[in-house]
This record gives structure tokens, sequence and C-alpha cells, in this order.
């Protein structure tokens, strides 16, 4: 079978799924799409016509597109089960897909590319606002997923239990971008600690921006 | 097994799971947290106890509580196969989730409360640019939906093959937010079409908002 991750180094979604496809042992062909070069490659018809949202990422399975970076992770796992990245039991994926629900819902589109220009844009706002704007978002976040992963985590390695799953698959690449906006992680030492210890496995590690072949 | 669901009337997240319920014939004792009383009934301590997000919904089953919307559907999915709301095959499954998340992460979480709250106070925005900023993202998704829709849909009715979807479950209480928004929805005709079926399915009317104890 042939995969095609169409791809931007810098983008935290398609980060996602580059963890996931590493954890799986899935090689695959990346086809980046420059989010910021002519007004985003991302928006051109042709691009359009695989992801009609113009969002990175899309992953291409034998001609077949699928979007959406947890629809992507849900695929992988149902066409690969293993090594396995939700629990078995219902309980169990339901606080994994909630924990990274939390971050794919209510932290990382607040953020997006995208808003950031109509902040500036269309709000006129300068560059200190949306940068508080940012780590506002973030921080609301990551103080419930702090509490969530004590109340999930076993071994304070996971953000669940004490294997990887789709919960630090999500995790990782958003503390990536809290990064970028200069917020500090102290507050959150359970994450800070799950983190620390995720970004040594080699698959986080390969997934990560200054890895990808279009890193800048 | 015993069903409570923490909801609120005009929470759109809340009412895709009321329709999940319906879609299933399941039974639940509704616990209204009402999202304005006293800056938020949803921030309370115990309330956090249940979902560290201060959001709603959340459900509880059996003493166990599941956040998240969509993790909440995908758990009744788990627990409850039948009627089924999502294909049995990956790649329409992927597609289902694909476009419930274009609604639940690209939509809904620009235009939350919360998010319409520090537009107007943080940033000092008037009423006048919010509606601006709640049309536009929707505007965004509902674009790229239609495209979807015609991509996917079978019977001109359901968004994805010929039955209820979870991209069912999550266009209409986005059409909800939509209207209240005063977004014409002319240019979707396809979206407008399934959700005017939709709203003639009963599980569907009987989540819609006005129809709860707690509608005001």
């Amino acid at each position: 079978m042939a995969l095609r991750l169409y791809t931007y180094w810098r983008s935290s979604a398609a980060y996602r799924v580059r963890i996931a496809l590493a954890v799986k042992g899935l090689q695959y062909e990346a086809v980046p799409r420059h989010l910021l070069r002519d007004g985003g490659e991302q928006r051109r018809p042709e691009y359009l016509e695989l992801n009609p949202q113009g969002l990175v990422p899309a992953l291409e399975h034998d001609g077949h597109v699928v979007t959406q970076s947890l629809a992507i992770c849900e695929y992988l796992e149902e066409t690969h089960p293993l090594p396995p990245l939700l629990p078995a039991d219902p309980l169990g994926r339901a606080a994994v897909r909630a924990m990274a629900l939390a971050i794919a819902c209510d932290v990382h589109p607040l953020n997006n590319l995208r808003v950031q220009q109509y902040l500036r844009g269309e709000l006129g706002q300068d560059d200190a606002t949306v940068s508080r704007w940012t780590r506002h978002w973030i921080d609301r976040g990551f103080v419930a997923f702090e509490r969530l992963i004590a109340r999930h985590t076993g071994d304070g390695r996971h953000c669940y239990g004490s294997s990887v799953t789709l919960a630090d698959v999500f995790l990782v690449p958003q503390v990536y971008n809290a990064r970028r906006a200069q917020l500090d992680l102290s507050p959150y030492p359970r994450l800070a600690a799950v983190v620390q210890h995720l970004e040594s496995v080699p698959a986080f590690a390969a997934a990560r921006p200054e890895a990808q072949p279009d890193a800048e």
C-alpha cells in the first residue's frame, strides 16, 4: 500500500499524524505544502480538490483521501491496529479521545495560522496582543490537561496508562507550539514531565518539525 | 445502567450528545448547568471535579465520567452499537469523522461563549465585530462542508450515505448556531437541504434546545 502525507513541517496537526505513522512503523511519502508561500499552497485549487477545508494534513492511501488529523489517526488505528494508540476498554478509549480533543478542539484551532491572520488583519491587533491571545488559550487548555494527566497517567511518563496513546500524540505538538509562543511550562509539571519523556522516544523524535525535509 | 448528562439547552456541544442519545433510544437524566448565571455554573469547583475543562457536556455512566462531545458519541457508539452512527468501513468512518471534526475543531471552538467573552472583554471588540467574526468562521466551515456533502451524500438528505451519522449529529447544532448569528444559508444549498430533512426526524426534534427542560 502507498501512503502519501500532505504536510508542513511546522503544522502541529501534521506533526500529530507524523507521530502516529512513526509509532506504527508506517513508511510514507511526504508532500510538503507551504502554508505561507504565495498566500498558502494549501489554498490552491488542486489542493482544495483533495481537501476542501484547505488545511494540512491530508493522507492519501491508495488514492483515497482522509482529512482531519484525528480522523486520520483513527483510520490508521483501524487499518493498522498494532501497536495500539487507544486502550482496549470503552472508558479508557473515551478518556484518551477526550484528552486528544481537549487539544484538537479547545486549544489548537484558536491559535491556528488563519486565526492569527484574522486577528492581525480584520481586527487590527498587534503582535503583543496576538501573543497574549495565543498563550491564554494554551494555558487554559494546559491547566485542564494537567488535571487530566493526574487522573489518568500510570507512570508519570505518559498521559494515560503506561504506553503511548493518542493523548500523547496530540500533546507533544501542542507543547512545540507553546514553546514557540514562549509559554512557561512550569505551572504544568506533570505535563512537562510526560513531554520530556516522549521527546526521547524515537517515533516522536523522527516526527518533530526540525527533522522534516521541508524544515527551514 | 444509569446515564446522566450535564447539559445546557443552548450549548451546541451538548445538543450533539442529546441527538446521539436520542438516535440510540437511550434514556438519561438531564442535569442542567447554566453557562451564564453566576459567572457560569460549569466553572464551579464541584463541576470542575467532574470535568476539569469547565465545559459542557459531560456524561456520567454508572459513576464514570466521559467528556468532550465527540468522545462521548464514540463511547455511545462502542457501548450501544445500534443503530450505528458510523459506517462499517474504515474509509467511510474516516470521512464521517472528518466532517464531524470540521465542525467540532474548525468552526465551533472559535465561536464558543468563552471566546466571545474574550473578544468583548480583553480585546474590547463591539457586538458588530463579534457577530462578523462568528459568521466568518461558520461561513468558512460551511463552504468546505458543502463540498464534503456533495462528495459523500447518498440521498441528499444526509451528509454521508443515506442514514444518520455523526456528521449529521454535528451539523444540525452548528446550523442552530448559524441561525442565531443570522447567517444566510442559501450559499450552502446541499447543507440546508440535509438539515431541513434532519430537523423532521424525531430524534433530532427531541434534542433541540427549545425542547429541553432548562430552555428559557
